[in-house]
């Protein structure tokens, strides 16, 4: 598209409508227009189809509710990540029609249910109930996003059984997100079971040589599993960011 | 099929055919019969329809001659990575078919040219010529899976104008492979420049604060770009894997 | 001039005006007086013709006040630096006439416009909204310390477009100061667009395997820009420091 | 004993048969007396009735022969580890008896076999093949040390089948040994199947995040499972001790 | 049993009392069925005839007394881990019976003295008071799990001739486990006292370069004591855990 | 003395006195008789001739007076480190006699003077204001065990006037402590002005790649002054011990 | 004068001298086009008016002189930087006019004496003896980048009195290199002597807690002196390359 | 001495024999002469009356002649540290004077035996034989500094009775340099058992988790006792430096 605007601007340039000094001013700043009021880049979500994103941290309940406002005048559907429960009240006081998922800490400003877009289904394993925030954020992102989700929880490696009595779920999805602290065993087991892309989700669950996510996401990147990939600790949407892409391919 | 074998033999116990003794011990022990002399899993292969990937670190040119001989008398195509030139001149002193990649460490064991199976092209783009070893890895091994390969060398984010005239192959590439030293800033700016999924592969490369790539791999981890996922350090044979999972689906 | 100063005291113990135990005494002490009551250091200022500068954090307020009073006293301005907002409620209760700029954690006592001295621009470069305080920091200390400022926010690699879009201002300075978190890449493209000096600033922005910034620091010890220099981990007044002099040269 | 043989000598002072001084002077020196010529404590072997062990790096062949004579005079069986080849082939120049392990870099000076004294058996299970080494270091340090031993091989988290078709073998031991490099993932898994002692050792084997076996380490530390605990990176010789000493409990 | 139930499934499949399709759904699922209610895995349990055991942190009261209830009406006793004193409290409120050992952090539901079942006693070494949570939690484990269990506080390496004073103690435990924090230099005196296997926790404990236990940890990793096995930084538990298992070959 | 003890005791036995079979439990016994009710070692007090220390951190407000109390009954002068606030006024409530030195988080139990022991000065060397409470601590332990101490505040190498204009008192010690955290390089340049032993004291003071000490801390162990030990991060205390011994040769 | 192209690009196609498709096609190529033979961007060098730089690691002397025979046939300067004496004998036989710095380990194809074309001189100032090499390279590139240069070695903090003897060649510098191992401290001190920018090179001089660089770059990062920034470890290269880009302001 | 060198100047100036120009040099310049055609600084040996040291690592063979040449034609005793064995022989063929002690890497140019100064002995402690060149550093340098020096050999805290044997000469030492790798628990020990000040020397022995050295380095640092100082990994040197100043006291 953005290709398209400029074979118009200069059609335009050619015919004489517009003068060589406005074409050159035009060709320097077209595709960067913001968001007025807001500083949002908005190209992502046109590009992708996907609705905008807005990282919480950091910024005030004002900023995040004029910043969704932008965003919703301009007809786009708004998701808050890692929204602490003080700022979600604060942010619906003033837009109660927000759907707040506390574990997954999400804010979500758009239609309740998301048609799915993506081919497939995506697989979130969680080796335990530490890890379940960022299994949720994964899980509720990919939801909006427009993917089939399945979950399964408490399905860590030192207990083996529960992980295979749900194999065939895991080898119905078309790209598995894998969530697991402490030692991050579970993505090289899951990702020998099954012959799709694993995105391998360490977290921050754990204590001393945990080391905050380190030992496991150590373990993630030294997997002797071929096809696991790694995101940074906690970052469940990032991995639902991807496999959301995987997915619609 | 595993599910069928387990059928056919409880079809066998039901009809008498053989015994409850016998039914036990080959349910315990039914899938998982090594190929003789080698001990190598075939099992990756047959599930996914890949060449067998051997690596080398560790082995003599004579176990590295043998389980190559096993796995051809089986009828597999085979892929040894990491090979360096003395092993590469010893197992072709006895194996002369072998196609040696001498850049990307790679012996290769099937035909000359491997047809595409995968549904578009992956674009493996390389920061700078130091890093070359690692991305010719990824787009060999790519290759002999079945993907069609763009090759994008020498384009580091601290001469953007060269990256930014490839653009078009960028976007035209199904998944991407980002490989990079030093800071590993590439896959970022790369992430922002496409919408589909960027594995990026830190490379050793670099001194000091490099920390044989450890600055790279935290670089990427913490890509502000949310397309981006990583692998291990110089793991380009683990980068052009996952790809052509991505690639088939 | 403390050469000056010695010449001095010899020429006065040639003639006769002082004693040699005097001059003795005098030789060891000279140069060294405090200014009293506050055991502030005036000759940097003095040497640089730059105002006093208090680092805040483990003073309480008495003593910031107590500094503040003596420097005013001897006729310096003085910028307080990293002031918390308690701090700063407590400072202006009995100094009322500071200027407080709270996202850069500022206390200033002198005019509210400084007068240029520096020769040309310094800009300062900001990759996302939560660095605003690093940058707004170096922004604020680059001004009163007589410098003409450009601020440019939220130009992330990931985003290029926005950052190409501003490259006459990026040119056009004299120095740059680059302020990022995460991967920190952004040095390195800055530095690839222009040949001025680049001061690049870690900030302790992100979460994980950013570990507080360290991520961002390798990133920009590494960068493969020629002209990039670092400063520690958020130091938005050692950065500002060094541009005002290289602007003043 | 040793309190014996305090009591015994405070019955001689008591009877006169010797003299206070003498008795001060055998109390402070008495359990302290070393082997002569090789200044080698005899005292651990004979507590536990194990072979006396020599750790062979910083030591000449000259230094090894001497100490293995010494002992060897003192009729004590002798175990050499970390023993590279050409010190073995130098070693064997002059004690031509010595049996030579290679793989586990092993000298024994002893009965060709060593008669079970452990009350049941040793499972020594090795992730991958690279990390053999350590596992036979294990394996021949636990047989010299008395124990019954079962060795498996190839068995790593990937490729779970294998290892489950091994269950057996791991329920049967009496406690287990688990080797292995990269991620580490092993002992989490197996100690999952079992509810004996397991005995965790990270290997070296891997590159890039492997760290030199600290991503291995880090993994087994932070093990989901509770039966585990954990040696220094490549410590076969550790773990075949304490497993003997729980194996004779 | 498994293997028995397996056999039992078979039977019946032979005899024509079930279909090969429920025989193949039942070969599946078999093992896996979970408590109804509380997602807790009752396996562990039931093969090593030990208490359950729920580790507290991040679940809610709420969940804490749903498990416990769930638990305990199915007949098992049950230990709750790191319980903090708020935590206890409510918890307290409502399941009134609870055994709550502050210093240890434990919550403990089952008859007041358990009957030693271990065939020696451990032994708890502590080098320090501050190391004291630690250790107590070690003993409070290790009691409930059926053991005879010694402590010894305070007998840190700096002042040796406590340790020696107890050194009957110490020989007399049939596996030890020592507790220390700072330089963690007492599992190697303590492993040069005994030929016992000794579990060394390393504790958090210390400040400046102790690193939050990582000094303990590596010194304990690389103690010159061959019978010197670790745990995770202020594990307790996992030594408890793993002594009983030990103490009860 | 022990040694006299022991003579004393077998003296006994040889002349009849006592028994054999108490001999020798007094002979395991002897020396390690605690204070009643508090388990304090008084051994090193006795030995050194110092007063007793009681670390704070981790007692009670009860078990310190306890402590105290036991000590003061015992006629030793007691000292306690790293008292914050709260406990110092809860502990003075009880015995209001203590003397709370704030800046240093000392409780002294003893005479207002001590006199000097030591055979001469100890020079304590602060390179900022923030690094003063562990001179502070320095300081305070010196003097209370008996040392004439002097302290410089405020001498960084950044402003070396101070710091020569101050020689003649670094030359005046005879041992020397310099606390500084940052880039801790102050020992470094003392050293090079001194032949006297100098004790390093690394503080937390700083920020970003300070990480708490540890920039100081290495700096220090790797100065290139040869006169310069070290002590652990923020270990005013440990430094003044060590002095003390050495003042006192 | 890309924006200049760029117009008069646009006036051909107003003109009607070329076609749309055509414009399109440049606007998107324009100022990328690459040297041909040997993919070596020559567009730094135009723009800042400095010699090409080669950075030799990774590359074969093959490789090495092709690329200087393109650049010198393009009428530029060559400087190869991290030459081997090996690398420096092969690439001096096909091309006999390079001029070889040993100790530094450059290359220069270029005039012998390079006209100053910096405002002032740079000092560079050597800690020890072994930080030379790196002083060295700094000194070299700066030298042919067109600067007065003055090397001050043997300055190191523990002796101050020599770098106190040179003050006068510090205070004359209009910019300062200044290359320290060990616990790099002498930035700081040099930082404190002078009101002019100091870029500070950390070396992989030292052993033990050194870390090959990282206590000297933590040291420098963590700089009490405010004019101090710092570049990668042993990289004199970019130091000189920043100070020349200050030196022409 | 220097002040008596001013006071002098200044009375030379008074009385008129000398100009005020030449005294403004001399002042300028006065204490910092260099030995002509080594630069080697004389001032630390004059000022401590020690013989020179010259630290061989990066000197070629001719350096080492050449500097001890200019040193040995001063009059001084030299002392050359950490020599491997052919840098050695070649020296020795030009000073076939040199005497030369392999194991500690020392050359030494002075008297065979070197006189007692120190007022009493110094202890090195050697936790195992592989720690010994570090020992032997320490014993070598104490003893050409003029100290008598008692060795032990081989008393780690594993084998506490052989230490404990030998607590006279610990307690003997007026102070004591303890070495140790692995775990580094040496000096606590000891530390316990004298009351004399113990510089802790971590070496680099061990592998795995001792990490070069760091595992006993942050043992040394966290020692519970307090009477222990540390010195760099490996640095025998230093700790003997140290404790000669300590001993002449």
């Amino acid at each position: 598209m953005d290709r398209e605007r400029v074979r118009e601007l200069l059609e335009r340039l050619r015919s004489g409508e517009i003068e060589v000094g406005d074409a050159l001013e035009s060709l320097a700043r077209l595709p960067f227009v913001d968001v007025p009021g807001a500083r949002v880049d908005t190209h992502r979500a046109l590009r992708a189809g996907l609705p905008e994103v807005v990282y919480a941290p950091g910024k005030t309940p004002e900023q995040v509710v004029e910043i969704v406002s932008a965003l919703r005048g301009a007809g786009q559907d708004v998701l808050v990540t890692r929204v602490e429960p003080e700022l979600a009240a604060r942010v619906r006081e003033r837009a109660p029609e927000a759907d707040h998922d506390e574990t997954a800490r999400l804010l979500w400003f758009g239609p309740a249910e998301v048609a799915p877009v993506g081919k497939g289904s995506i697989a979130v394993v969680c080796a335990g109930t530490s890890d379940l925030p960022v299994a949720a954020e994964a899980c509720g992102v990919a939801r909006r996003f427009g993917n089939k989700v399945e979950l399964l929880v408490d399905v860590g490696v030192a207990g083996l059984h529960r992980l295979l009595a749900s194999s065939e779920v895991l080898r119905a999805a078309r790209v598995l997100i894998v969530v697991a602290g402490m030692e991050g065993a579970l993505p090289s087991v899951v990702g020998g079971l099954v012959d799709k892309p694993v995105i391998a989700v360490p977290t921050s669950v754990g204590y001393g040589a945990a080391f905050g996510g380190v030992a496991a996401l150590l373990g993630m990147l030294t997997s002797c599993a071929s096809n696991v990939t790694v995101v940074n600790i906690d970052n469940g949407f990032g991995a639902a960011y991807v496999a959301t892409l995987i997915n619609r391919l």
